[in-house]
């Protein structure tokens, strides 16, 4: 019997997926292993991937088989219908823009991408303006394209490579409930924090070599086995690889183990969702994780929900001084979660802490939507910035370095990514309660460094479900209701204004 | 103006080329880093990789271009037509062997090597008799097909995917030399060293780290640079990646370094090659490294003639004793010329010494022409192998896996592939008398460790001619003469038998 046309789609999308696979080794090894010479041979490797994988999804065969397939639906169960549905969405999608449009902004992020580096280092904004107007014209072009095909706002198009289904008025409102409530929560948390007693700093430098011990130590009582799995150094810690080969990287300042060893925990939640997605389907559009609000909620419950409690720091503690060879108040339970939950106003996004960062993202947020929208120039945007970071946090950089040159995303052409960072942490808080509801003992084997009970919850109602719902529909069905702050603000009550 | 068919076809080869360097970082990262429980995915991208590579080969459209190209070869000068020449070759290779049997020939390769390495480690040669006869059965189809197609015998057909242009009449009687000097030469070896004082051995274990310092040190003094190079871990030494980020590997045994020094410095032979390849030709077919036989030479004569030579020895004796920390008289370079020219009859072929290697190789030579036709079948291996082993080298193993088991190569689909290592051996020697010759000062350089004389030689003379030669034209061109074994002959008598 010849193979019907879902059949035959199933085997192009797996192959498309072997090669989406290879670019993320290609991607690992320029971030972790290649010399520094290896990057032009690198990039035109990643390109030639990357064409063959898009060539293979606008072919006119797929378009065709699509249609085919769709007029025997009936033929099939319902997740093959889902994986149809998520196949026809990634083919108008690749389809929706031409491609001269797609190599002229590659080029222009690349370009745009070198002299960013420079003039970050250079604290010099004016040389990168003009290259990252041409990103933004091609990145609002794009975002025209999709929204034309997508019947969107301009936008929501460009939220769509990120968070598909996302929403700006939902945004809006969303994040309208945290400004409500944020700069008199903030001078609360302020007041709190100034009446106690302070964290204890680390005086001694820990050598990355032995925070690499602990950082495996917790890995592996999180469920990452090293049989399938890596820990490596780089420059920024991500997560890559696939489910049987995850591969989480960090970096280790010796002078500061806190943030290496949080980076390691917050790729945990990202490697343990890859690694729980639907085995059945994998290498299937269906099969994939959710976007990145789902994504980053999921490293941000073990990371915020799980890793900063005082339930994780308690069991944790002893653990790090044997690890350490450490003794001392410093070293206490107590002490960690003091660091670990210190709230101060800062210019840098990716060291804020929990309670500030969200402001830093409605920064964003707010910048990104004017000027693609073209009521603010990006002559205007250090002024913009500074006058933002004033009124939300009552600090002004005094450099763009500290300032709008401070990320890569849209110099790089990530225009519509930001709002999924606070997208996820709100929704980390909203699955974290749903879980310790529906198993009470979560709280309890935390505290006894158990995490199999969180973890059997994630697997069965997120991480199992690939794209067999949309995020909002995931949301619903988890937590009996849509993406509602709440949860997010009463857990910063909680932990930052509750005097235990 | 359009492109010219030319110039297509040189689009499409670097797009090929660009597939062939990632499947490059797909087997380094298997063999260095890659986590246990990634080996299926793995194999799966690979054979996806290589079906676009091969799809893109055989194409309709390469072989119309090509067709094309040749009626206005008068347009191209003469590098380029001898890159179409290349390109020709290639399309044609690739389209004798049908498609089914490229996929049976690959998978039954890989079954037979897994029930191997089990075979092994249990010595019991008749569990994996049947899956080898099947490799070898279709080994030969693939061989009968191209054969037809390039007019020449069954067993140069297999042997051209290795070394293109060999034939085994040359082979034949080039082995024949040696042959005939063989067991005299030999007995004279042993009784020289015999009369000698015995090499002192080294009884301290070397750690990993300490022996990996001494081989950055070396590679970096033969020329590899580390903002373009790395060195690691591997079961077996290769040398993988691309000219401005080359890899190597090696492994190291704690009780003796010097199986992985010579590792490292063989590699390094084979990465000062891929390294001068003509810049201008890269990712074209006429800019790739010769076959098999010219990269062994470059490696054997990196590692055979200059680095087992006591002017080498000498010069680096201080250098290991510095990094190594240790003195005294085991560590001398006259020594150390003991151990690294040691000769001893042995049953397994990759510890052999230069002297017996030949003869290892000649017994599988003789044997493999035998299976391919059918003289010998696979049920009287053992006792055929037991028999060489005895004739030529006057002992017999005492189990299979000493014997006819040891190597991966048949096993693994590799019929035709074993005499280029000794073509390589006696080409090093043939091209190192030359180099020479033409550059006195070689020798007297090596003794101060200054390898620019010879370096520059090489790449003039043999790595910056890629593939713009035969192997016979090149040895031709560089030596003035075609392969002549007295070179090599005359190597090991000077070595071996003048007693300095």
């Amino acid at each position: 019997m010849p193979n019907t046309a879902y059949q035959d789609l199933e085997a192009i999308f797996h192959r498309i997926s072997l090669i989406t696979e290879t670019i993320g080794v290609l991607y690992w090894d320029a971030a972790t292993v290649m010399p520094e010479k290896g990057s032009q041979a690198r990039s035109e490797q990643l390109a030639e991937l990357k064409n063959i994988a898009h060539n293979l999804l606008i072919s006119d065969k797929i378009e065709g088989l699509i249609q085919e397939a769709e007029t025997k639906i009936e033929a099939l169960n319902i997740w093959q219908r889902k994986n149809l549905n998520e196949m026809h969405s990634k083919s108008i999608r690749a389809r929706a823009i031409p491609r001269d449009l797609v190599v002229a902004h590659s080029k222009a992020c690349f370009s745009c991408e070198t002299t960013w580096r420079n003039a970050l280092k250079d604290d010099n904004y004016s040389v990168v303006k003009p290259f990252l107007q041409e990103v933004l014209n091609l990145s609002v072009q794009i975002g025209e394209a999709k929204a034309a095909v997508l019947n969107c706002s301009l936008y929501n198009a460009l939220i769509d490579s990120y968070d598909p289904g996302s929403d700006h008025t939902e945004i809006d409102k969303v994040f309208k409930k945290y400004e409500q409530i944020f700069p008199n929560f903030l001078n609360e948390v302020l007041e709190v924090q100034k009446s106690e007693t302070k964290p204890i700093l680390y005086k001694k430098p820990v050598p990355a070599k032995v925070q690499k011990q602990l950082s495996i130590k917790l890995m592996s009582l999180l469920g990452i086995k090293f049989d399938g799995g890596r820990l490596d150094s780089s420059a920024h810690p991500f997560c890559g690889g696939i489910p049987e080969d995850i591969r989480i990287t960090t970096r280790y300042d010796n002078d500061n183990f806190t943030s290496g060893l949080m980076g390691v925990l917050h790729e945990t939640g990202h490697a343990l969702y890859e690694m729980g997605l639907p085995k059945k389907w994998r290498r299937q559009p269906v099969g994939e994780a959710m976007g990145m609000s789902i994504h980053e909620s999921q490293s941000l419950l073990i990371e915020m929900q799980v890793c900063r409690s005082r339930q994780f720091l308690n069991w944790v503690a002893p653990i790090i001084r044997r690890t350490f060879n450490q003794s001392g108040k410093e070293w206490s339970g107590e002490n960690l979660h003091k660091i670990f939950t210190r709230v101060q106003p800062t210019f840098i996004r990716v060291d804020a802490d929990e309670v500030t960062y969200p402001a830093h993202v409605i920064l964003r947020y707010r910048l990104e939507k004017a000027l693609i929208n073209k009521s603010l120039n990006l002559g205007d945007l250090p002024l913009a910035w500074n006058d933002g970071m004033k009124s939300l946090l009552g600090i002004t950089p005094m450099t763009n370095k500290e300032g709008c040159l401070q990320d890569i995303h849209w110099f790089d052409g990530a225009w519509g990514y930001f709002p999924s960072y606070t997208l996820g942490a709100m929704s980390a808080a909203q699955f974290f309660s749903a879980a310790c509801d529906s198993k009470k003992e979560i709280p309890n084997a935390i505290s006894k460094g158990d995490f199999s009970h969180l973890q059997s919850w994630l697997i069965d109602n997120i991480h199992c479900k690939g794209r067999f719902f949309t995020t909002p529909e995931l949301m619903k069905n988890v937590t009996g209701e849509h993406l509602n702050p709440s949860y997010f603000i009463d857990h910063l009550k909680t932990r930052y204004l509750s005097q235990i």
